[in-house]
């Protein structure tokens, strides 16, 4: 429109008039159509990488999803698993443990005839053999003992088999006799004569215990002097229970734990065996 | 345009109708844009907020997929580790197995030269001993044996050694021999003689076995039952084997299982066990 | 704009002129609004349903996140309770292994009395008993214990009990004596004469062991034969001890393992167990 419309004729006026008119309508559609499909493609180029993305995070999410799915049931066959091995762990453990029991049974069930003599120097056997050392012990300490012919030794020796010098105090004998009625006879002459004596030395005789059932039985110590010390008669049975007398009778108990079950019902002995159960 | 055009001079009219014409484009040009940068605006910021919503969630996805890759790993380091104990579970398991059979063989073979005798009075014993209790018992129902003097008795005990006073039966007696041969010898007497007594009142006298060793012959009860209806001639040999008589010669048993197996072979036996196996 | 704007009079034409400029404001604003609206709408289309699958996404991704998390606690539940099972399987592992050696201890305890005899032909002892057996074969080899009467044999049996006639070789003799010292006398007697028959015949006697103990000595045979070629006296122990003079004094080992430590003190030994160890 630099042109001078002043200097037009009229009619030269009217139609550059209606030219230019035609011309702006047709330059700002031009114009604002290119506009806008400038944007919309813009948009439209930008939307289809957002799909793309989505469409890229969405396999993501699905495979992932498998994935915990899968996972998911292998942890569900894990604990299955676990579950199934846990039950066996615990049946294999309580087999292990009632083995335990059996293997301390018959440990001590082998040694049920022999007593265990503590204190006899080594090297006294050298000339006449543990048997005849034994019968020294018997004559030395239990001269009625020594005329009976009831009381049969099948076996004599010194455990461990060999002398470790590096150890001060001799070595344990183990006399086997030939029944358990010998051993009970010789443990009972044993108790009822407080010293014992080999040569004018102190030595003691016990039984022969598995070291599961010596524990045992120690364990019982500090309840077994609580309840002497109140003249209950305890006594420590074979293999190791606690036997004493309550109430007028005697009781007896397989371990600890029926002890203190039966100590609630007695308060008067919770009182005594304070500080020991 | 509210100006009355009519008005105008001609030259005025030109110059306004090409300011308007300007104008017009100026205008529609400045409200179009704007629009069109307004919607811009509203688009950017949508995809904008669109985009970062997505790098947040690209980011938690690929955090979960790190967790999902380290889950897995650990998933099949507990799936090694699993089978690995299940490994030693199986073979601890089998340990146990073969300890019990090995614990059964030494508790039978401890016992194997002792007999029970079941149904003797409590306190028979009381001023003779179990020992002249057994000899009495011998003299009373094998007269052959008693001057015998190879029938070697080591030694006589109740089971179990203190007495259950609730218990209306009393207590078995164990007889320990000083060698298998003369329970042998015992049992085979025993056996012979369908009724035994003690002062004239009935008693029994058995194998002395472990608990397992007793279920396990006690197990082919059913069996030896139907065998002995076709004369088969069965027989529980030491611990717990199952012999008997077919197709003229003697066939011996471990367990149920290798009878099972036997038996495939023989429709006729299969017969004879329908339902005892 | 069709008609012929050159036909209008002055005043017509501008008010035409006028309202054709208004006509085209308007139809350009309208048309490029609705351009401008269209796009809009397809845009916030687009939007919506992108912010909509995001949203989907989003819940998807929190609802795998939570799974992963209870995963993952089940997880580390699986771990801690595959660990708690790992160390009670070690443990019943270790107990196993702790009970074996003493079932292997109890059962040679229980043949410490026992010498076992091979190659006496089967049925020698079918009008005299096994014990006779076994008195002649001491008068036959050491005719100087055939005097003593400390000897004394408790028992004598084939084992296994039942003859396999499948087997071309006798079955070995057990032979049960009252205590270790008729074992050991007997045993030193058939190691000092290197030659033993039974009616001219050659016989091997043995001690007695567990097939564990027979194992863990047949183990030190390529040691044994070694130390023995350099005259080192090496022993086998009870029950499968290792002991051999080196350097002016006797040792004794356990297992391979206790010896294995020793020789990386000792270069010559390790010279001469070159290739048993």
């Amino acid at each position: 429109m630099d042109m001078d419309v002043t200097k037009l004729s009229e009619m030269e006026f009217r139609v550059t008039m209606v030219k230019m008119m035609c011309r702006l309508e047709k330059s700002i559609n031009e114009n604002v159509n290119e506009n806008i499909e400038s944007l919309r493609a813009e948009m439209r180029a930008n939307l289809a990488e957002i799909k793309n993305s989505m469409s890229q995070m969405q396999s993501k999410l699905e495979a992932l999803t498998a994935r915990v799915n899968e996972a998911e049931e292998r942890i569900v066959e894990l604990e299955d698993g676990l579950v199934e091995e846990k039950a066996k762990i615990e049946s294999g453990l309580k087999k292990i443990h009632a083995q335990e029991c059996r293997l301390q049974e018959i440990t001590d069930s082998m040694k049920r005839s022999n007593v265990r003599i503590i204190g006899i120097p080594e090297g006294v056997e050298k000339n006449r053999g543990l048997e005849e050392i034994f019968e020294q012990i018997v004559a030395e300490n239990f001269p009625n003992l020594a005329r009976e012919t009831s009381i049969r030794v099948q076996e004599a020796e010194r455990t461990p088999p060999r002398l470790n010098h590096d150890k001060p105090t001799p070595r344990h004998i183990i006399v086997q006799f030939a029944n358990i009625r010998s051993k009970d006879t010789v443990l009972k002459a044993a108790r009822a004569k407080k010293l014992l004596t080999y040569q004018g030395k102190c030595i003691r005789i016990t039984s022969d215990l598995s070291t599961e059932t010596w524990n045992e039985r120690k364990a019982w110590g500090g309840i077994f002097k609580a309840l002497s010390e109140k003249n209950m008669q305890p006594r420590i049975l074979y293999p190791a229970k606690l036997s004493f007398r309550i109430d007028g009778e005697i009781k007896t108990f397989q371990n600890r734990q029926s002890l203190t079950n039966f100590v609630t019902t007695k308060p008067a002995l919770q009182e005594i065996l304070r500080g020991a159960l």
